[in-house]
């Protein structure tokens, strides 16, 4: 079986078992605390050099890591990919603006706010203020995409939306402020009415 | 004929640049001076609403943004992208690692200091020092990769190669020290021995 190393919280691993789930794809899970720096130890290491979760080890025993690496290995040819080549790379395009612009936003404020318990002091007001400032810019981006449509590519659900409903959905813990960005709320409900959804906190 | 916006110090410029190049497929440079805002502005925005280059504009008008995706879809079926479905996973997987760990130190930092010509000091020694740890861990893990094999996946030089080459070639310019990873250094020289290699200073 599949097995996934994972940190419940972490808005990157959900975006793997939101989508395992959705598939009907078995996996075993592999809960570590991420910040205790198990991930940064020669043992996990050797199963991902980039020392971060989530990573998955395949049934041939085989490694994978960075969660939209792992996204599409599982989903392509699947209706969570588009199958025309413009398409598809317009689901990366979205897949890579939120992994450029918007986690390192929203989910390291996030993850200072809510798993490391610091405040905006502890975190340093100049460093606070650059995050949510950030952050709220990828949402004015993320609001005027959703607003037209009702899913980010193909008029379909796919691995963009994942991706970007991850950390967007909980973005008050890092605190963002998703009441300015109606659309965003709105794709986030039509996300949760998918089959098989499961929230950020199951495993 | 493909239009590129581009700016041509750009590494994520430079990666489509090299690609199309390499694959024989002509474009026009549309040079953008990304220091003046002009890709924050209306006009550019409908072009890319993220804002950024680089960006192309299609035969049909459409356009397409982000750097990997903008690789990913001139280079699907081409020897550019491995064809089995592990070995194109593990492209991506770092190709992710470059956008999220590598190109916010490495290129963020080259662009402070050899763009905009910024001090350390004026950079917020903080900052600099945080941006340059950041840089050098990424390529420890870079060196480790290269030190075992020619190339990054699947035996082969791939659109892993040209995204990581694009900015830890120049990052001397960031202040990093390549001298303390001659792998890299080699495998740069790998890089460049490709048919058709261009400098990044080539539009």
């Amino acid at each position: 079986m599949i097995r996934l190393y994972d940190y419940l919280p972490s808005g990157n691993g959900y975006k793997v078992r939101l989508l395992l789930t959705q598939l009907g794809t078995p996996y075993e899970l592999v809960r570590l605390d991420i910040k205790t720096g198990v991930t940064r130890e020669p043992d996990y290491l050797e199963r991902n050099p980039i020392g971060k979760i989530p990573a998955v080890q395949l049934d041939d025993g085989r490694h994978l890591a960075e969660s939209h690496a792992i996204l599409s290995y599982f989903a392509e040819g699947t209706p969570f990919v588009p199958a025309d080549a413009y398409e598809h790379a317009q689901m990366w395009q979205w897949m890579c603006f939120e992994q450029y612009s918007l986690e390192p936003c929203i989910g390291t404020l996030r993850y200072w706010r809510a798993s490391l318990g610091q405040t905006p002091g502890q975190i340093g007001l100049d460093r606070y203020r650059e995050k949510l400032d950030g952050g709220h810019s990828a949402l004015v981006i993320l609001e005027a995409e959703v607003s037209q449509r009702d899913w980010l590519v193909a008029g379909a659900y796919t691995l963009a939306d994942i991706a970007l409903y991850a950390y967007t959905h909980v973005a008050e813990e890092g605190d963002f402020e998703l009441d300015r960005f109606p659309a965003v709320r709105a794709w986030h409900e039509r996300v949760r009415r998918q089959p098989k959804h499961i929230p950020i906190t199951q495993g």
